[in-house]
């Protein structure tokens, strides 16, 4: 069984961003955004509401402070503060999923965040103490959405929190198994076929084509379909057929 | 007994507001700004901490979406949009007050969405609608603090919350029992000894004197006790010590 | 000779509104979002870049300080903050249009705002003072566009500023020349054939057909076509057609 | 001659930050917020006002787009974003010192970008390319504020602008004639009277001893005064004192 996550709810105020509601006929884990990147109060009502009423699992997309960049700025932050930031961005949500009728299921940092925790672990320890902090309080499990390798998994795991390992089935993989940045040529997928049965091998046999051609280990728990790109509910919708193609059930993993 | 409510939590960054500390050494619920007119993540949880350490309790300081105003600017505010940002700020505040081993214990609304709940109906519902809904989903008592004879406080009590009904001792009255606008000659009192009687008054024969001289009735279970004004902890200190000579205990409502 | 204006460069960082270049070909005044309500620097200069390369004028569109709103909340706003945030917004707009070559020609207040002034005196001459200090402290001229009979145009016009009155051709009207409220049926219209009609209408008869039929003056020199709905682009081609068709020449007034 | 410069109108809406008008007194130049990390419009065209009627030049003090973290915090900005942003603070604030009858004389950058483009050569040619196309379209001279030896100062004078390189005389400086980081203990000097000899040092003698006793040479054409520091005031005052009594003439420099 694997986990099929998109980000979800990143508009703003007048602002849209996606196909929210046809996303949510694919995926199993929303990645909602919570305000400081993306994101505004009404629309974290609303997503929460509509993955709710579909079985969908809300999760906290956490990001840093940046609306004008969309979180995608790299930022030096002081870790207390990050930690502080993400706490709020969590608590905030979880009152709108737990509104309709269930909780915030687990945390996905995004953006910017999402990169610097794969290596940084000051950043990452930050994250983690925020996530810990948050299911603590609430006494709550709440599983945090990363990349396999990464100083964040490693970091959340010591701190005993559960980790979902994710793949990217429309991103070029390094023979490291790391991402190709999306400045080099072919970083990007965006055929769905090719999307979907990268996404088949993924998911069947742990393995994807690197850029060189080599064949790399991708152990992940969940895939990530992107939100925001002008093909994102075509891919989501090939990669769900393509997995029940082959049998393999689609499910949340929180 | 009676409750000695403060803004607290004011600054935004790198800004200061008020002397926090000191005035938690005083009052007995503290209302926590959480971000939208003014508060950030990081001096929500500071001001959360010192306020749990102390045994001082932590409400929600809800108000529009609007830094530049410091949430004094009235807005026309969709009541949908109202509610979902009033839960937005709860949530976020909970976390915190709960990272510092409490929870969040009443909700006051802020600035220009405080006056404007006295008398506007789809404002205040909004407000009320948020309160209700997180109360119901964490499955906590949440009272709310307002002005006595409004709207908001009315519409809370119809919606099954508890209400405080607040005076202020700094603050001149009409012969109606409302406050004396601040653009009025008069309307705010700054001598410590004045606005110290003012509350013992107003505890001990829940009365003040309006500013026509005719005695109106304030029947209040919380004196507020401006944050930012620049004697604040003086004038707190001196309705602290009024009360307790005259034998009337001060305590939390919540 | 008639204008055609139209709400452009409204996006915000990662989010886009309207088709900005399709418009850019068929309107003749660009209305250039300024960054309070909508659009960031980046945005300005490429819009800025885009009308002046075509031959369309640019013009400050100014607005309350509200991103998450839009600008569309009515805002209690002091007169001299306005005043100093509609100053702050030309000022910026004006270097991103001298930096493609020309400046900005002209201002046009926007949603809430917009609304405000027609009736509001206080807040029209804030914005009035702002446009004229604009002017003379870079000694241009700086024409104001607004509704025909607004209390802004009137004061406008008593500062010596000249002023544009526009009409409104996807937009019914009530018998006393003012636009039908956008909450009631029949507000707006949405067929391209049927808003041209009205365009040529308006600009050939100076006149327009109420929402009950009667007749009522619209005096124009701007025609406004709004940016950001579905059909802008087609209801702008449509408005320019039918206006040449009928030998009406389309061109900026500033 | 030598010019005292200071950080001025850094605070935000309800928020005040340091002294302006005593400063005001005090210095020769005003590096003026300009609403990206602190500053907004009313600040702006107070400040400006006190500034001008004053003769005291106003320069703006331009950063990064971060209100919550006071433009202290390093960001990856995309460079074509940041010329925007930094054109677009200098349009807004040279409306302001144009209504208070002077105009933007100067830019310095601040915080974390002002740190950045000592050694980035990428972020550092965008705020060049930013001033040189405000000087251009505007027709002024616009020198911009730096540290000695910076990359951008260096690319400044590769563009054609004026440079003005300045000295700290609060803060230690490494025997390579930098700043010694302020998390390092005795990085930051608070005692007037030192900071003043250190003043006259620098103006005099052009040189300053290092942390480690070294002599090392610091050709500043302006001394900066911290703003918000408690001891603001009292150091500014000092260093103008010093240098009137070893007969060094205080004058702004554009």
């Amino acid at each position: 069984m694997i986990d099929l996550n998109a980000d979800l709810g990143e508009g703003f105020g007048r602002w849209r961003l996606g196909d929210d509601d046809a996303l949510l006929e694919l995926v199993t884990s929303a990645n909602v955004a919570c305000g400081f990147h993306a994101g505004d109060p009404s629309t974290m009502r609303r997503v929460c509401a509509a993955a709710v009423s579909r079985g969908v699992r809300v999760g906290a997309q956490v990001g840093y402070r940046d609306l004008a960049g969309f979180g995608r700025r790299d930022i030096e932050y002081d870790p207390h503060e990050l930690a502080d930031d993400v706490l709020f961005q969590i608590g905030a949500l979880d009152a709108f999923a737990r509104a309709a009728g269930d909780r915030v299921r687990y945390v996905k940092p995004h953006g910017a965040l999402y990169n610097r925790i794969v290596h940084d672990a000051v950043q990452a320890e930050a994250v983690v103490r925020a996530v810990v902090t948050f299911a603590s309080v609430y006494d709550v499990q709440v599983p945090v959405l990363g990349l396999p390798g990464s100083v964040f998994l490693e970091l959340a795991t010591t701190a005993g929190l559960s980790v979902i390992p994710e793949a990217f089935a429309d991103r070029a993989y390094t023979p490291q198994g790391t991402l190709v940045s999306r400045s080099k040529p072919g970083a990007v997928l965006t055929t769905p076929e090719e999307v979907a049965g990268r996404a088949v091998e993924m998911a069947v046999s742990g393995t994807v084509r690197a850029i060189d051609g080599t064949l790399v280990n991708v152990s992940a728990r969940s895939l990530c379909v992107h939100g925001d790109s002008p093909s994102a509910v075509a891919m989501a919708a090939a990669v769900r057929d393509g997995l029940r193609s082959v049998g393999v059930e689609v499910g949340a993993f929180a």
